[in-house]
């Protein structure tokens, strides 16, 4: 495992700018998107990014075949939305697509591979934005519906509301002809044994009174990952879309929301910016995360990797907040800055050269 | 009633910043905090800011008993919240009291006056944020909560978490020995026979397909407001808080959720800008409106008002949304823009002069 000084934290965190182009391992870290805002701008790269999910992700506990098994599904996600784009598709049904497969893998927190709240339940959230229109649709308190995203999607279109929470959305889900599934389809043994650990490190320290806001039971201290995934998507018209879905986090309390269906907070896509994260939801809503980037970019002057790093890498920081973001300009330049030890995640541009990463240097 | 035109109601909103000073009718509108900001600024005018909701509010169809009525509950909760204050108290005590009294009322759209849902339940939102330190705590989808606030509270400083939603949100309201009140306390036969005609109203005239996202079934084009309530308020310590709480839309669909708890879109406060919104909802979450009015007053350089005009009276007409907010910053300057007809509102500052506005011109 690779040492990193926190005061570097945010040198390398630029390095995320501009995934390689390479496979792996990254190029270094020329961040070329950021000094060229103000130079006369070529014609807008389309691409996709993803990522599935910020955290510890210790190197010595991800196995070679799981590695292998997950720089995998990554890149089929990216393939698939990349798909869409290339044939002139948009980024909204890019975005749809990538998300798609990464819920119905077992290996993310989203979807099929949830993880289980305090309760024993599994309890999953999504949202969708189409940056031209402004147009969003988030659900959350889900325990049935297979693909939350495509739910979210619905609600978009075709609700008079933009977001829908549990027995109620589900019902719409089932109006729509949505695929719904067993409690049982999102039990999976590792997350089921993820939350008994952090049961058992809560009985032996439970949470002190008086705690700051966000405070956390960390599994003790183990597989501390927040395995949300999300997509951002430039398509060749030149529209943004953002998206993301996730099971939460491990021994939330029932009924608990995180930032991931929150307009603004995990979710966010305009005209120039489009923005999905994935880390400690509490401190991502208080800090409006995904709409903090976009506005800097739009009403401070900021570039989308500027912009992205100020967020993650200072202020989210200095809140305690731990986790990142992908986010991509209306110029196709992509900023993928964390602030946590790892972050899956991918980026796929016209060229078709996927690219996906998993620590800072690969 | 009187006339308004259209190419006006920007001039007209200005004169909703600093509401009078005097009870009613309203002053001119000179504008004066637009203008100074960047000379030498005076001690913060602590001082707190309510609304009861946005819309319609024909003149006609408001009795003067009723409207009488309606503005002693508005002065009775702009007292509580002042006289906190003016003890020293924090502006989050301020804002949580106002609330209270306004969710206590069946004369608004929160708490015991809360609409009924297209299936006939009653579902309540609300939302509570601390500027100082950007804590924050929503609620959504609440049944038997008599005061949502006070569960946003709890849920800010007594959970890991900032959002919490339906059961779950009830069983930890349950733990926390908040009232609970059994459903029927929500029912109003005014809010019943609302959703009456709304349903009526839509059986002669079904949504059209392919509508627009935020297209809403206008009950019969009648009792179309929004009767959301909120507050705003800086302490004299300086610190700022937002909070809002509202029973959603008449004819909202089951599990349907709004801008209010959203932090971002209906609530939002940091170090130098509070504000709570009421309005139809879906425009509020799509446009990060809370976030955006504070947003451009920290990045783009502008004041309070030109922040909450720019959002309310161009973004927002623009994109159809109707509604309006209350936004303070912090130096005690107030902007109260709506782009509907009316909105329930009121301001008390340090000189314990009461104002409190319905209409445009008082």
């Amino acid at each position: 495992m690779i040492a990193v000084r926190l005061r570097s934290l945010a040198a390398i965190a630029l390095g995320a700018l501009f995934p390689s182009l390479g496979c792996s391992p990254a190029l270094p870290s020329p961040r070329p998107d950021v000094e060229t805002t103000n130079a006369p701008r070529p014609a807008p790269r389309w691409g996709i990014a993803i990522h599935g999910g910020a955290g510890v992700l210790d190197r010595a506990s991800l196995s070679p075949e799981r590695e292998a098994e997950t720089r995998a599904v990554l890149a089929a996600s990216l393939e698939a939305g990349h798909g869409i784009l290339a044939k002139g598709g948009s980024s909204l049904d890019a975005v749809t697509a990538a998300i798609r497969i990464l819920e119905d893998s077992p290996l993310f927190n989203a979807g099929k591979g949830a993880v289980f709240t305090h309760e024993g339940t599994n309890e999953l959230d999504a949202a969708l934005m189409n940056g031209h229109t402004r147009e969003a649709g988030a659900v959350a308190g889900l325990r049935h519906v297979r693909n939350p995203i495509t739910l979210a999607r619905s609600v978009m279109e075709k609700s008079p509301h933009v977001m829908m929470i549990g027995e109620g959305a589900e019902r719409f889900a089932e109006q729509e002809g949505l695929e719904l599934v067993p409690e049982r389809y999102f039990y999976t043994e590792e997350r089921w044994q993820a939350l008994q650990r952090a049961l058992a490190a809560e009985k032996k320290a439970p949470p002190p009174q008086g705690k700051p806001q966000g405070f956390w039971e960390s599994p003790a201290g183990r597989d501390h990952k927040f395995g949300t995934v999300g997509a951002v998507a430039l398509d060749q018209a030149g529209h943004l879309a953002a998206g993301t879905s996730t099971g939460g986090m491990t021994n939330k309390r029932f009924g608990r929301v995180g930032d991931s269906p929150i307009i603004g907070a995990g979710t966010y896509a305009d005209e120039g910016c489009a923005v999905s994260a994935t880390g400690h939801g509490e401190y991502f809503i208080r800090y409006t995360v995904a709409r903090d980037v976009c506005a800097r970019v739009d009403y401070a002057g900021m570039t989308i990797g500027a912009a992205a790093d100020r967020v993650v890498m200072d202020i989210l920081v200095k809140a305690g907040g731990e986790g990142g973001l992908i986010a991509m300009d209306a110029q196709g330049n992509v900023a993928m800055p964390f602030n946590s030890k790892g972050m899956y995640r991918g980026y796929m541009g016209a060229d078709g050269i996927t690219s996906v990463s998993i620590f800072r240097d690969r």
